[in-house]
């Protein structure tokens, strides 16, 4: 039998500012990436998206980022271990107080924009990520991209990891997205998509930009909830997924 | 047996910003507050003292306060019921992170500054303050000025409470501390301030500003760390007390 | 000849999150009040709305507000006369970097949000808002609302001044604008809109929400951009406005 | 007749947060970089430094730095070139109300931190600093940094500039400073100090860390404020400069 996790980021709306569609987005997911305030959410957000989640039965997750809500933590910035480790603790403590009010625990921790692709090669970061979340509690599990040192991080500290997967991304030969500046980063055909999670999940393998079989780990499924076409989206690939004997279930 | 928790506002420094004296305060308290990153503190500073004072077996409690880092929390907003309510969670469950990681718990929650005083009348704002304490975690004690309606809502809700008092402040006949603004605000005489301490403590009793013997219980003394005389003062009081039979321990 | 400018609050987008149809509404406004980057806007939003406003020959107007982005500047604070002073001139004078690029001065000033209801009565505020004006340039007008003693402040000081009017909104004996959370705030019938803006404007008379006739100056009229339906309004009532034979220009 | 400016960081306070002597440095300055409230200083900071330069005749400039208060601007951040360029007018903008109420224009333009260190390898960061003075007031002089890619383009674009020395740092072949993570990178000997300025001043020439002689442009040079120290050796290089023959004076 197999399973996979469906996850996506929400909670991304701020104080006046509405972003994505979180309440629709839940209905289909089996995780989710929760904002904790620095590069986007705020503690109303937190709480209302919490809420749902708990009530829908979905996991909750800290999806922590920079400092700097102007660029949505997409933007590199250079911080010291010490910094990125508080910075992360910070930030999944502060969720932690809205999954306890609605009794439930923080399940995983998926880095955020820059800082999220910071952690597929720069192994302190990745380091100072996995010390931050072990410390605080060694049951969260790191939700990480394919191929990011961050996997590797979290297995030598202890912590159980799941490998996130994209159904609409082509990947590089170092299992690398393939930069969206460049032709070909995005899988459109919604059918290939959905035969390309199918692949990565029951054989394991997914073919390159470059045309290389390569192997791949895929526990965690990246869905998106902005707009109506995300949204089918995420519905289509579900009932495929299940379809083709593929349960979609929370990663334990 | 008589005795008295000590307390202290600390972690109030902010990236290069210095403020205070965590380090050496710390050595004479028995319970901190700790800013949590909003009006004042930032996560490394947050992580270092809390880290010294799981060192020194001093408890921890959160010092949460307006989102006003240009004002240091000091200047009154008007906030909604659930704003304030989840502002609190979310900076409780900050502090969290670092406690947990250092084998302790939040031991009590004290607001500070505009949100400290606003508590002393607005129970609206003192229940918010104290569902966002219950629903985190309802072991946690809320600390409240002598007077301050935030005690009253506090006990309604279920949460233990503990009684701030000041040695270097008049009181007003409604308990609440007179105003800086205004003569004779300012207890500046030590061996008065320390003989009303131990009256407050041994008696129950405090002399108001303008004459009237008040009801007053004192759980938790406030002292201060900035400044050589503040740590002086603060060890001389500490003396003075235990001499006079008052032991000085956490509130439990 | 009558004649009246329309204005509207633009710019409010911030990073990733977009707000209103600065574009759009451009097109049918002679002043803009642009968001100075503390409750809302960026630099590269106010780039491109003051670049657009130059292009179209709109008046640049800034459009402080408290330091509050996660609340959107809607939240009462107590600033010292000192505070809001120099907020005001600082937010002022970033926009005039813009203005200065593309060959513009700063028209005039418009408090936002809770800056702006606050000018109503607040005379200590009003006339900080006027001090920090007048001390950068003394030609800058300030834009205020019916009634607001932030009018009576700006003549004082010597500053010119315009009065804002609204279309959809009623107006209580004193000309405050009738609270939002009560009965019968709205002006909801488009036509019943029109004639009243065309009496304020023709005969300087509104009728208020409680039936008395109070005499009203319309300088310029606040229109919104926030959806299809705002846009089709202010289309609307600019058609109206010049067929009645009322020319929509800016305030001089 | 030999001249030279001297100039220094100030006005980098922040709220309750203390920095910096400013009073005392601007008797012996004559020209300031003032902080803009991004990675330090706050409006009502700001008014009081420009007043008190404005008092004692001393030249404002602008210091914007990055968004990142909390790293007080000294971590690297990667912006594009609109965010950048726009950034920087915002920040020159803010100031440029403080000094237009004092009468004063901005001076010059000097990035601050970590923004100011990658001016002077990245071309394009440089270029959008540049374009930003340049289409605020082509009469904003830069400063830059002996060595920077800055002054390159500031002579491009048509700024004039003015090249920053150090009397305490040693430099590397290429001009850079030496790293304070290496040894020998402070001079620490104060009459080598001033006798390394004076030869700048005189000759155009200063000695590497190598042993190299290298051409330098000495046209201002920076001095600290921070501690007793600081200031004795600022009163100090200033009276052995006059001394020798070198004039104090702003640069124009």
């Amino acid at each position: 039998m197999y399973a996979i996790d469906f996850n996506s980021d929400i909670g991304e709306s701020f104080g006046a500012y509405k972003l994505g569609n979180d309440e629709e987005i839940l209905k289909y997911i089996t995780a989710c990436n929760v904002a904790c305030g620095w590069h986007a959410g705020d503690p109303v957000v937190m709480d209302r998206v919490v809420k749902t989640a708990a009530e829908l039965g979905v996991k909750v997750g800290a999806h922590p980022g920079y400092p700097d809500l102007m660029g949505f933590g997409r933007r590199q910035m250079k911080l010291s271990f010490a910094e990125a480790k508080n910075y992360v603790k910070y930030q999944v403590g502060a969720l932690s107080a809205f999954t306890a009010a609605y009794g439930l625990k923080i399940h995983h921790v998926a880095p955020h924009g820059a800082m999220g692709n910071m952690c597929q090669d720069d192994r302190g970061l990745a380091r100072a990520v996995c010390e931050a979340v072990y410390e605080m509690d060694p049951e969260i599990i790191i939700y990480y991209c394919a191929g990011a040192v961050l996997g590797e991080e979290a297995e030598k500290i202890g912590l159980r990891s799941a490998c996130e997967i994209f159904a609409d991304r082509a990947y590089e030969d170092d299992l690398s997205l393939r930069s969206r500046k460049l032709e070909g980063a995005m899988v459109t055909d919604e059918d290939e998509a959905i035969r390309r999670v199918l692949r990565m999940v029951k054989e394991g393998k997914v073919r390159s930009y470059s045309g290389k079989d390569l192997d791949i780990r895929g526990d965690t499924l990246c869905v998106h909830g902005d707009g109506p076409k995300a949204i089918a989206f995420a519905k289509r690939i579900s009932e495929a997924l299940k379809k083709e004997g593929v349960e979609i279930r929370a990663f334990e």
